[in-house]
């Protein structure tokens, strides 16, 4: 194996270089389209050309360093738009580490022949449309995806693009041209901290399922109903959210995770026993068998409550995220090369949040690398890592990249 | 004891009379002030005089008459006005059945001698003071409330006044005229009908607590944060309210009823673990003894249920209602009546509402009658009660009336 070594302290000087352009406090706010992210892209078009890369910023944003080596290439990238309270490394890690992957093959002659693309995707975090960065580069865009309107500053994607002064048309990938994707990232939860490891290989992406639970009794006086007459919608609803969190524990897997985000009671009224009541189930499990099981104890115990509570109840399913693996071979090789490089301080695990590699892993060889999150800290301005890990991440992508690249 | 019969026709007709004033449907909607309300109380003022009473309505719209008799007099009556979406006999049922009463003893020469004050309260239901003119009458309301501001219409009770062409000034009562205060009321529950009884004897009024309880746990991402990890508001909210109901149920009595009428989840997002809950416990009970068990349980129950889930919760005590009993003496003869003229065919219980007669308890010798709620429902168009028992509620008040005066 060829041996690559990173600029450890160009790595660090350039991640924190970025974080001053938006910085608030220890955080980052860069929103998708603003002068902050528009900004932050211009200096990252700058840091590709320097890297030898013939750099541009397409129509909707991205920002894409194209190598001129023959060959095929390895594309590698992340985004670097940032969530209403960021955190410094979310995004921008994986964008920094890919530009010094690039730049440190490029330096070390044994390597400089091989064709590393870097990007920076845009509005990965949904200040307009998730993801629409990669999915304009996969053409995997609808026009009617610039009529959204951003909640968060009232305007629609296409008012963005225009005051952004881009033309609202993405590059188009070749697909010859790309052996695969490549990302590195903070993992924003704390599975790699709790079990100590300095790495994360990325094994897929869990799927998520989402129900809005609707309970449907009779609206009564909270004073003369006596208990046995009521058809409450409010207490069954919280028997159901009881019995369910019950059931979970029970059939739950390693990675399964069940959240209820809201519920309401209607009309909401202390003196009232409630007549609907509504909440938001959402469960997540990388297999598929696990969250069909858990679709289904939802089922049967709306039957169960529903008979023992004398309520309606209604499951209204909301769009569904399926589990994704990572590609195997690409996998295997970022294994191999991590336990060579730190034996036994790292792991294989989920993802259990969605990134721009998923939508590349529907059309060619994908995976991802994480590095630990100081308390599983992530959407927050306080969210951190350990330099000294930023360090190794970035220096095991390197060598992860030469691997795919020297035995295509 | 004096035989009276009351007229049965002449009672029911002026119910319906007063019922065709604001009438919606099956139901009725004269709030507190409109002119519906306030054409009803001229209504009523006329029926009230050709009864031979001195009748007025006050500054704050109490439609009063007064008897012209010696002696001591019995103050009967209820409140006129209703709910937003108002049944055609609460509170209308108390008015015309203490009219009927005065109009029966009157024109018996062995009852005529007898004083009865008949009333019609005003803006029992809140719409912007509850209780205001029993209040009014009674010397027990301060200044300030003619700033309230009623949700209802936008207006404040003194622009309502005002707007009326009320003075604002009630008539204050003597305390050395009345014997004591009888009000006659549909149940608004549904232990008469499931009993098979014609009349209820009211033993008093249940008190009320209402506790807001507070969560406070950690916001997470509700993918990448295990669930031994979290700290969730809602979720604890969840074990905490079906705890609550569980013991609750153990440790009820005949008559204690609990609601959680209103809960929420901060942020309220599917993919959030939420960070803030809080929702709204209320308990009724006739004892004080069982209201200070319950707040007991939930004072328990929110320290231990806080260290279980690591997630910090708060108390906070809303105004109480404090348990009420009648007059002994007058339940006494209105149950010997009851069962004089109906044998077995009644029964004592609490009433789970607030009434007009609660105020009148903390003054005078009180007393109330209910008849049976069709189906239990009231605060609804569809409030209703089978005419018989309307006319048999009235007649056993009247004999009442009859043996309060005639053996004081």
């Amino acid at each position: 194996m060829t041996a690559v070594t990173i600029n450890a302290q160009r790595l660090l000087a350039d991640l924190h270089q970025l974080r001053s352009i938006g910085q608030c406090g220890k955080g980052v706010v860069r929103l998708a389209f603003t002068e902050e992210d528009m900004a932050a892209r211009y200096w990252l078009k700058e840091r590709f050309s320097e890297a030898g890369l013939s750099a541009d910023i397409d129509g909707i944003g991205n920002v894409i360093g194209y190598s001129g080596n023959s060959g095929k290439a390895l594309l590698m990238g992340s985004h670097s738009d940032t969530q209403p309270q960021g955190g410094w490394l979310d995004g921008a890690y994986g964008v920094i580490a890919a530009l010094e992957v690039a730049r440190t093959l490029r330096e070390n002659p044994a390597t400089a022949h091989l064709a590393v693309d870097v990007a920076s995707w845009m509005d990965e975090e949904h200040t307009y449309h998730g993801f629409l960065g990669c999915q304009g580069f996969l053409g995997m865009l609808e026009d009617k995806v610039l009529e959204e309107k951003s909640y968060l500053t009232g305007k629609t994607l296409k008012e963005a693009i225009n005051t952004s002064g881009l033309s609202g048309r993405p590059h188009r990938y070749q697909p010859d041209r790309y052996i695969g994707y490549l990302e590195a990232h903070i993992e924003q939860g704390p599975r790699l901290e709790l079990a100590k490891k300095q790495i994360g290989v990325v094994s897929g992406i869990v799927g998520c399922r989402n129900f809005d639970v609707h309970f449907y009794g009779q609206m009564n006086h909270a004073g003369s109903t006596p208990m046995n007459m009521r058809r409450d919608a409010a207490m069954t609803l919280i028997h159901f959210g009881y019995q369910l969190d019950t059931l979970f524990k029970e059939a739950t897997g390693e990675y399964t995770v069940w959240t209820i985000g809201r519920f309401e009671a209607f009309p909401g009224a202390a003196s009232v026993v409630p007549e609907k009541a509504v909440m938001r189930v959402q469960f997540r499990d990388t297999s598929q068998s696990k969250l069909e099981q858990f679709e289904q104890i939802l089922h049967q115990l709306s039957h169960s409550i529903s008979e023992q509570f004398n309520v309606g109840i209604e499951l209204e399913r909301q769009p569904v995220t399926q589990p994704m693996k990572m590609d195997e071979g690409f996998v295997s090789k970022m294994a191999d090369t991590a336990e060579k490089s730190m034996p036994g301080n790292w792991m294989m695990l989920p993802s259990a949040a969605v990134h721009d590699a998923c939508m590349f892993a529907k059309v060619m060889p994908s995976a991802m690398l994480f590095v630990p999150s100081i308390g599983g800290i992530s959407h927050s301005f306080s969210e951190d890592t350990d330099e000294s890990n930023l360090v190794v991440g970035c220096q095991v992508l390197a060598e992860t990249a030469v691997r795919l690249l020297a035995e295509q």
